[in-house]
């Protein structure tokens, strides 16, 4: 029994069903916008903290800058603000007044950090200057879709400043691989593939853009991590100048670099099921629910025991006592949920010395002894992130079909990825595909580094039709 | 040797000054708005785990609700929409066109949480529903400044509801108590007063407001917490109604509080000296600093060994080696920080095996034994902390004088709070007081318990100017 549409017959209704049925995330009532309910904000608590973590280690630091910017910056960087002006939310009055000069939401934080950075920097001593700002950012969405383009979203970005180039980029690989990829594929168990944007997918001011892309389970690419080198262009827009060792005043290097709530969508869209989300232990706000499925003498007593011992190790765990609604229908919501596990237990069961233990990532349940449940489930949930992460790579690695041609990448992508050599598909062939609703996703090479040269021999073009 | 006015001179200014020169923070292009720098974002995030641990301790499950709110929202409660009308700022434009119906940035969240309430809850199983979210807000201001009235702050702001005004009731003086006091006295070091606030100073939309009140070095109040009870009023506009035990449908009752960035005003306010800020130990990023005073054989390797053993000990440490700048130089700028212990290391301390060791609560320098300094640095720490508490509790209490008139009230709230009964102030004294720019900041009863029945024996107006 499911509550779902299967995703086989209908993705987008499913992803649709699941996000609300799983009480993850709703619509807001201006067009665009989400709440994110309390079980779809607990697991972005734990990602954003994971990620946050690997943030500070790479030696950024946390600020705050405000979400309303003068719309006169927007307009100091030429291809910013052509990027960008489509998508802004204006505020017009404040105060009862209308305002002298209007303000923008932020639609991303570029202009205004670097005002500040301007103040900020003077002396290469000052460099490299690593900062980050967790925050809500509102880019106007004609076709939203909740997590995946939404008009509001919170994200983290990163904005730096580097003495020379090649700090600059060394920083922006550093952030795509230590931190996005890594966190990807650790916590939310999704492999990604690294890759260079092509000039007409690069991010609005930049002068090269690398990404992050996933493969969702519909054969559809999503971008989940961007880092981008700015070059000096908002130095010079922003005046950012430092003195150098030897005296000389020159433009900073810059970066910037962030990642979404969209990494919510890719999470439900790579390990969802017909039964609802399945959601990686080490991000599960409830890794174990132990659910009373009948009330029965010493089955309360057992299963809070079961829960105290769940406890002790570290496991995160909720007792589900509800007994006046059947066991059948809160099954059916935990699964929803996509809590990692869930124990049951009854009467007949602990006359057993047992508890019935059933695993979200497989469809089997099997009974396992009392004694020994609190150490066997903590086990199964470092096994059942790394059986989350296996399954994801071989839809990936299933997905992602090699093509000799156009025409064959635009058809491997309708249902996936097809990898095709850059230099036969160039910007001319990229034009054609996007024609047909096919994007480049990104430029990666077959050993896997940096494509520092696009033409170079053995770039390959991932095609695919995106979120 | 200092880089501020002095207290005494300008308070006012040594305010401005302080959060320039640490680093806290600094004005943003749209007036009123703020950055908040790396140094003052990193205490906040520490308050922010301390105060939001407390709210889920408390039950409550953090969600996220859209910044962008429709007007028509705002004006369906008819004291929310008063209050809160020449505050607002509104978006009129998106997407590059003018928008059917405007959207404000949220001042608070009750219209669009109820909103969700409203589909949320349907059944007394669904109380209480208990929802905090941690956001950034926009009141319009006319007179900002830093922390204290910015245009946009950060702040968390719970909504709760209930099956009854009693447990409604209950959960708003929960949170005043275990949340704001307690972290506010063990983690800000901060004693606060907790009581009732009059007619006239609560809620825009709340039958009854709590706060707690600080009082800051120059003697001013400071509001740095409050809690709400809403009664019906928001259920009514928002239709949130359950169906109880008796299968009636019945309106909930509810709650609002909330805690902002101004808590960093108050810390700075309380615990600052001429020399900078004083950080509590609990909330420094760094709780030491070793500073490498001059360059010589072994030092650097000494220092590092000091910081190594701190960092084994669990205490948050950072390393000074940057010799090239004048010790001295460097010494200011830590005190101007507010790092709560410094440790100076040179040649000379080396070869005596010892450091120098500068606790910023108090005035004196001290050499300690190398050997033994972690142990004891990390006794100071906790010592330290409560030393914070000790003074600003001192500070209170003689800032927090009685009075038998209202005459005698408004002379005292020249530099302190005067303790006037609510009988013999009264609205119409109230009134009297706000002309003189005195306002009561809320009425507490000599035993400390809540006040049911303000003009019950033995109320007490805390009359102070507040910022």
């Amino acid at each position: 029994m499911t509550v779902l549409v299967p995703q086989e017959q209908d993705f987008p209704r499913w992803y649709q069903d699941v996000v609300a049925t799983a009480q993850v995330a709703e619509n807001g009532p201006v067009r665009g916008t989400m709440v994110i309910r309390p079980w779809g904000y607990a697991i972005w608590e734990r990602l954003e903290a994971a990620i946050d973590e690997r943030i500070k280690a790479a030696g950024a630091r946390n600020a705050y800058f405000p979400l309303l910017i003068p719309e006169a910056f927007m307009r100091r960087e030429a291809e910013h603000v052509e990027g960008f002006s489509p998508e802004l939310a204006v505020v017009t009055h404040g105060g009862g007044k209308e305002l002298e000069e209007p303000a923008v939401v932020r639609p991303t934080s570029e202009t205004i950090v670097n005002s500040s950075f301007a103040r900020w920097i003077s002396s290469y001593r000052d460099l490299p200057l690593l900062i980050n700002q967790w925050a809500n950012v509102v880019r106007w969405e004609l076709r939203p879709r909740i997590f995946l383009r939404s008009s509001e979203f919170l994200w983290q970005e990163g904005h730096t400043a580097h003495a020379t180039r090649e700090d600059a980029h060394g920083y922006a690989l550093r952030i795509l691989e230590e931190v996005y990829a890594d966190a990807m594929v650790q916590e939310l168990a999704i492999p990604v593939f690294r890759g260079r944007k092509t000039e007409r997918e690069k991010f609005a001011g930049a002068e090269l853009s690398w990404s992050c892309e996933g493969v969702m389970r519909d054969g559809k690419a999503l971008q989940m991590g961007t880092s981008h080198e700015l070059g000096q262009n908002f130095a010079r827009a922003f005046g950012i100048r430092f003195s150098d060792r030897d005296g000389q005043l020159r433009h900073v290097w810059q970066t910037s670099w962030g990642t979404s709530t969209r990494l919510l969508g890719a999470m439900i869209m790579v390990h969802g099921d017909d039964h609802g989300l399945r959601v990686p232990p080490r991000l599960a706000p409830t890794q174990v629910v132990v659910v009373v499925a009948r009330a029965g003498e010493g089955v309360l007593e057992a299963a809070t025991t079961a829960v105290a011992e769940l406890e002790r190790v570290g496991v995160r765990v909720e007792l589900d006592d509800r007994v006046e609604v059947s066991a059948g229908r809160r099954i059916i919501d935990h699964e929803l949920r996509g809590v990692p596990v869930r124990v049951e237990l009854g009467p007949r069961d602990l006359a057993a010395g047992q508890a019935i233990v059933a695993r979200r990532v497989r469809t089997e349940k099997e009974p396992h002894p009392l004694r020994s449940l609190a150490e066997q489930i903590s086990r199964m949930l470092v096994d059942d992130q790394q059986e989350l992460l296996a399954e994801a790579t071989a839809l990936r690695d299933e997905r992602t079909r090699s093509a000799r041609s156009i025409d064959e990448a635009r058809e491997l992508a309708a249902d996936g990825l097809a990898r095709l050599p850059w230099r036969v598909c160039g910007s001319d062939g990229e034009h054609r595909l996007a024609q047909a609703g096919v994007s480049v996703r990104c430029l990666v090479r077959e050993d896997g580094k940096p494509v520092d040269d696009p033409d170079a021999d053995g770039v390959d073009a991932l095609v695919a039709r995106a979120y």
